[in-house]
């Protein structure tokens, strides 16, 4: 309270780094909201920051990856696929159940998937993006894995369902829902995403 | 435009009668955000309007045609309810969700479903209101008519793939679920809830 005005770097990084991170997540913020996340490109986040497309890429990846730390993501499903697809695909709707709700009992979790949640859905300029995210990251992934005409309908059901556990769950905290175990709800559930993905 | 200040009442009311329903109105709303929808009563409306709790009753009905009237809500499935369950056990599920999307297919209707759904996500006050309202209107009716003792979780998860679906088809606008026609999300979606209801 009472030092005075010389404060450290954050995180002891030199001070050009820090400036060029900033800008490029505001820039990144900045396109996304004006393109959607399917018509932005981290070519035109560079250009908007200044900076050269492969510092952008250093510094934080993939689009994906600067979408998630941009809006703050609290869990990385995108990330996560992967794994879930290779397991075993007769549990495959138990395990997405398993996955999202154990993330969400942590409450640092929770509490930032609950505002991004509401976010989300409530503000108009947040949901396409949200939507397209979603769309390209995850379930175009689940549905090129599936060799059927419906796969995105499948896919697409799943979230559906997924989406509504979770504002059922945390957001409006409806009787019995909201205090079930997590595993209770993984038994109630997984079949219903099972049966959308491969029935 | 042109026209004099002279202007008609609206629909032909007496200003007295017209007044009144407003004040009633306004004080539901205050009541509902001050005390939630079950701590609500129409006595305590009357009494912040100021009028006789049988005039509330006589304009607008029960405490759940007040809210919906100070919501503008856009269906009532609280009263469609008795219908759904005196029709066939075995295809609740579907009929569920037949309603439900039939009417949202109505576009103004949709509008303001979608603006309801928005704003209960979206807004911290206004969660809670309608929280309570489908767990006293809808839920815990529901749940009354199953002898079970998760008849409480299994009318919430219901009640979580009808809020995921609404938000995925209206609001995201998910691939494949937004332009899937109804009859073919009744054959998907009905099981899912029958299974949540009865099995």
């Amino acid at each position: 309270m009472s030092e005075p005005a010389a404060r450290p770097r954050r995180r002891g990084r030199p001070r050009g780094r820090t400036d060029s991170r900033e800008r490029i997540l505001a820039a990144a913020a900045d396109e996304f909201a004006a393109h959607g996340y399917d018509a932005t490109t981290v070519r035109g986040i560079a250009a908007r920051a200044g900076v050269d497309a492969a510092l952008v890429h250093h510094y934080f990846g993939t689009k994906a990856d600067l979408l998630a730390e941009s809006i703050g993501a609290p869990l990385r499903p995108d990330r996560e696929l992967p794994r879930l697809l290779a397991g075993d695909r007769s549990h495959l709707g138990e395990e997405i159940v398993r996955f999202v709700l154990g993330a969400f009992e942590q409450p640092d979790v929770r509490k930032r998937g609950v505002a991004l949640l509401r976010t989300a859905i409530g503000n108009k300029l947040t949901t396409p993006l949200l939507a397209g995210f979603l769309s390209r990251e995850l379930l175009s992934r689940i549905a090129a894995e599936q060799d059927a005409p419906d796969a995105e309908l499948r896919a697409s059901l799943a979230a559906s369902q997924i989406a509504g556990l979770l504002v059922a769950r945390y957001v409006l905290q409806l009787p019995g829902i909201a205090t079930a175990p997590v595993e209770e709800l993984v038994a109630r559930v997984g079949p219903t995403l099972q049966r959308y993905l491969t029935e």
